[in-house]
């Protein structure tokens, strides 16, 4: 494929406050943005951050839905959204929430309209955006499942394959893979929160996007109990038995290939791990630690079930280490391949 | 020190039916039974389970108390517990039920009276116990407290050192250790078994033995929040700001060195395990599935806050493996490696 041919991913740069800004600038420096890659935030900001970090950078303002250039080191093409009020690296200010979700709203029309294949984006402060009265903000992934008004997206995290075959020497060439049954709820909400129906629909947006957008014939999942030994049988919980195993059974009679529920601290090991192409824990700290140690710094998020393509970074806005250029771009390189990657397989 | 002076440990082979046996038998074939270990169960089941596996063992039958002789390879001394009834490689028995406790009274006898400084449990299972009317057995962990009258115990997991500075790379020569604030409790009940009183309880247990028994002369550990991202300044459950908060506070006022609470996911990355010597995770699966992905096969569990040393393998009986010899004895060798290290600086 040449490179104009290559999909278009637009790369919005999140809380102007933290790290996103900065990220950006750093991949376009380093070369990383070969793709056909659009940045969404302040051009004036970008261009700040750059010189802060001493970087020399060709931003180039595009019109509203024009195309970039051919990719080459140390261009930075920019959708063009500005800031609401200054914005200082590592200060919040309210005034600037609507700024970080017109960037969103930019990325997702691009999109939806095909200019874009799919998009990548910098970490939000959600504790901001509800400071600004966005009550009920949750956050990329629910904003964004409303925006394109699906029912069911899926949360799913990656690690950078080639790192993760290095380290831990056992599990091929193939990358770690979780998958959320729910995401960002109180823990006392959770159990409450895992329904059949529910598993059901996650499952076979997992099932299709793993097809789909990872070119796995026949994807096969291994599932988490909800309770520790996964209920041990009921004397931990009937969860699994009154949930978990009948939604699995049903799905199986689809033609789903599914492992499970099975022991979370027994799964993330390489007995059980061979041939799995993604697992799904039932909760956020049930299967994120271990993502996480995985592939610390080369690990990205995944929406699944989306029109479109959508990878993010792992982190959050860092607001300590804004401006200052020690900022680790690594999940940011992962999210931006990965899509990559996505996008030219869908 | 003389081999005649080293601790002398209690190795209960658990659960007859399972692998504990036959890793008795692979470690003194083997040579890994170079400390005073001394077998409690059935000599003529291991005698058996030796045959079966083809290892020449001398398997030395102690009377009652009796000290062992001077370890050397292919030597196996045994307190002896006979078997209630036959037991078959992967068949359960609920006869044996109490077989399996006789081991650990055994065990807990010899430590208690002086005889031995420490035991080392192979795996029980929970359920053949249960069905044999031993109502309200939760595992090994709860069986010590009640035996020892103690108020609290902590059961902690640790990878072996060398091996995960090894895989890693980057946590330099210390083992991860990972202690829980609940155990084996179903899901729904973990956030109302988070007290104050609790939390404060554990975490001067876990830090009294990581000074006595691990020698780490100003502990520092870290603890997880309860809640994904722990709870988001109160967005994603109060817990954090409820309970442990101002649990950790007071602990700060006796002198305690606490980080937290911290997300799980970010937790178990570089950047904040430097200098930790123990993660405090709030239940089962937030702190497990990691520490058995970095540790897998080479790791073990500890029981701090009892009078005396306990480790343990971290895996079960394997009743599919049990009679085979392809049981993967790694774990039990870490766990008799542990004993040894704590009972020798207690």
């Amino acid at each position: 494929m040449e490179p104009g041919d290559a999909p278009v991913l637009a790369l919005t740069c999140g809380e102007p406050a933290g790290i996103g800004p900065e990220l950006a600038v750093m991949l376009a420096a380093d070369g990383t943005l070969s793709a056909r890659v659009v940045a969404v935030g302040d051009p004036a900001l970008l261009a700040e951050r750059a010189a802060m970090l001493d970087r020399q950078l060709d931003i180039r303002v595009l019109a509203p839905g024009e195309s970039p250039p051919a990719p080459r080191q140390g261009l930075l093409p920019v959708w063009p959204v500005a800031l609401r009020a200054p914005s200082q690296a590592g200060v919040l200010d309210t005034a600037n929430a609507d700024h970080a979700l017109e960037t969103l709203d930019v990325a997702i029309d691009a999109c939806r309209s095909g200019r874009a294949a799919g998009m990548v984006t910098a970490p939000l402060h959600k504790g901001v955006i509800l400071d600004a009265g966005h009550a009920g903000f949750t956050g990329h992934t629910e904003y964004l499942r409303d925006a394109c008004g699906v029912d069911e997206v899926v949360m799913m995290l990656a690690t950078d394959s080639a790192l993760h075959a290095h380290e831990t020497g056992w599990h091929g060439d193939s990358a770690l893979r979780v998958a959320l049954a729910t995401t960002h709820l109180p823990l006392r909400e959770v159990a409450d929160a895992i329904t059949a129906p529910r598993l059901q629909r996650l499952l076979r947006v997992l099932h299709a996007d793993l097809h789909r957008r990872f070119g796995v014939s026949v994807p096969r999942i291994a599932v988490c109990g909800l309770n520790p030994h996964a209920g041990e049988g009921g004397h931990l919980g009937r969860e699994e038995l009154d949930v978990i195993i009948p939604a699995l059974e049903a799905l199986r009679a689809e033609g789903l290939v599914l492992d499970g529920p099975l022991p979370a601290d027994t799964l993330f090991t390489p007995r059980h791990l061979e041939g799995i192409d993604a697992v799904l824990a039932m909760y956020h700290d049930q299967g994120l630690p271990v993502l996480k140690y995985a592939g610390f710094g080369r690990a990205a998020n995944i929406t699944l079930g989306l029109p479109f393509v959508r990878t993010s970074v792992d982190h959050g806005t860092a607001l300590d280490l804004a401006g200052t250029g020690r900022a680790d771009p690594g999940s940011l390189r992962v999210a931006v391949a990965l899509a990559v990657e996505m996008a030219q397989r869908a």
